[in-house]
């Protein structure tokens, strides 16, 4: 069997947002559903509310603008602390209980994920960065190859000796996408809904799929809300540029969407 | 040739405490000239002041009992914010911009430095952590064998899903001790003096060779003061479990202690 026709092996990059990291018994109960999954896999964490809270005692504001947060020289530091840190380290700690022999990383670590400090143009966003892509995968490799699992902190540097600041959405599918060259890449993003709704009240209104066609619908009968259509447009570009499955879901249902009958929206090609 | 008579390579294991790391520019300056080392290295670094001011911003005290920082819960946070993940990613960052591909880790990543809480007895040190002895060197080298650069902060975890503070100067030596099997192992903690002093006042003092014989009378004849004994004991421990060498001296002498001639205190077998 030639290279060209090999099936890949399957690797699952999962994201999980504030909502699971700020509820000790949630991200517990969370973390032990994650270890029993046996394929390959990559977990990417955001931040949640311990940065602003503890920014807040030290008397740093958080500034956001369209959902970015600002980062000055203090918050980069702040947010080094906490995702870098405390963050992926409670994670790291509580995935090795539960057999799960994880490594915690930034994009800084190894150079994983090569980034530069955003170009200022309208706003100056501070110390956040942009993944600078590329096809480098071998230090992903050393991980997975060996049976260790990457736990992703939204950070990396610009390789001039700073820290950027990442939005965790977009480390994830840049990973996805850096990674789908030789695995069959499934992305799940778990967040506290079922998944994209068409009635944000109705937990049972799932939009089953979505592919750049009906999107576009979407969008346009304005059934999506603001929020969901960056995250909706991340989606549709990984799946461009090689992922080969999406799924956007209730953290809970984290088993049924790495199955064939996922609960939540799936994005295929 | 056969295993047993092949020549080791070289691994320099080094450590920098708080002088170095809580000055800037001291810090790049000493991570530049790291960074130069061509042979397989590993770097350990301190906390310095930084835990300690930060601590105090936030209200959480420092306490201290025989130079053990008493561990409790807001503290392990805090420490594991500080340095698992500010200072271990600064140095990180320093360390990619000066091509040197460093890699950010504790204890508790990969299991790579197994730990258990320390019993309690007459002292509780809280969540502060003894290193479990053993062989299993098989992740240190996914980086060493990978032109990858660890570098450690001073933390692990129990295995029961607990992070844990370990003296920095420990970690060091247990790495050394756990490579010295695979590695000819050179073992350098870089502090403020130029090495170990017969006279404290005079730098020039410097004791070039310490074993335990004369150690012994070093300490009989009260030449080495209280505070570098259990620095000389450390280093006398790894080197009968396998170390081949320890310099202890100055940060800024760290190439002139990699080469032969080193300018600190040498300890052989």
């Amino acid at each position: 069997m030639s290279e060209g026709t090999a099936k890949k092996e399957k690797l699952f990059v999962i994201k999980i947002g504030g909502n699971v990291i700020d509820d000790d018994q949630q991200l517990s109960k969370f973390l032990k559903t994650f270890a029993s999954i046996n394929e390959r896999k990559i977990l990417v964490h955001g931040g949640g509310k311990i940065a602003t809270t503890l920014g807040d005692k030290l008397g740093i504001k958080s500034n956001y603008i369209n959902g970015r947060r600002i980062t000055d020289d203090e918050t980069i530091s702040l947010v080094t602390m906490v995702y870098g840190g405390l963050i992926n380290k409670k994670i790291v700690a509580a995935l090795q209980s539960f057999k799960c022999n994880s490594f915690g990383v930034t994009g800084a670590d190894g150079n994983l994920i090569p980034a530069m400090k955003r170009p200022v143009k309208e706003i100056d966003f501070g110390w956040v960065g942009d993944v600078v892509e590329n096809n480098k995968h071998a230090n992903w490799n050393l991980f997975l190859d060996n049976g260790l699992t990457p736990v992703v902190a939204p950070l990396s540097h610009d390789g001039m000796g700073n820290m950027l600041n990442i939005n965790a959405d977009t480390i994830a599918s840049a990973i996805g996408v850096q990674l789908s060259e030789k695995y069959e890449v499934c992305l799940i993003y778990c967040f506290e809904k079922n998944g994209v709704l068409k009635n944000i009240e109705d937990e049972n209104s799932v939009i089953k799929n979505i592919d750049r066609k009906n999107f576009e619908e979407l969008v346009k009968e304005n059934i999506v809300n603001e929020g969901m259509i960056p995250k909706i447009e991340n989606a549709l570009n990984a799946i461009d540029k090689g992922v080969k499955k999406i799924v956007i879901g209730k953290a809970e249902d984290l088993i049924a969407n790495t199955s064939e009958n996922t609960k939540g929206t799936t994005f295929y090609k």
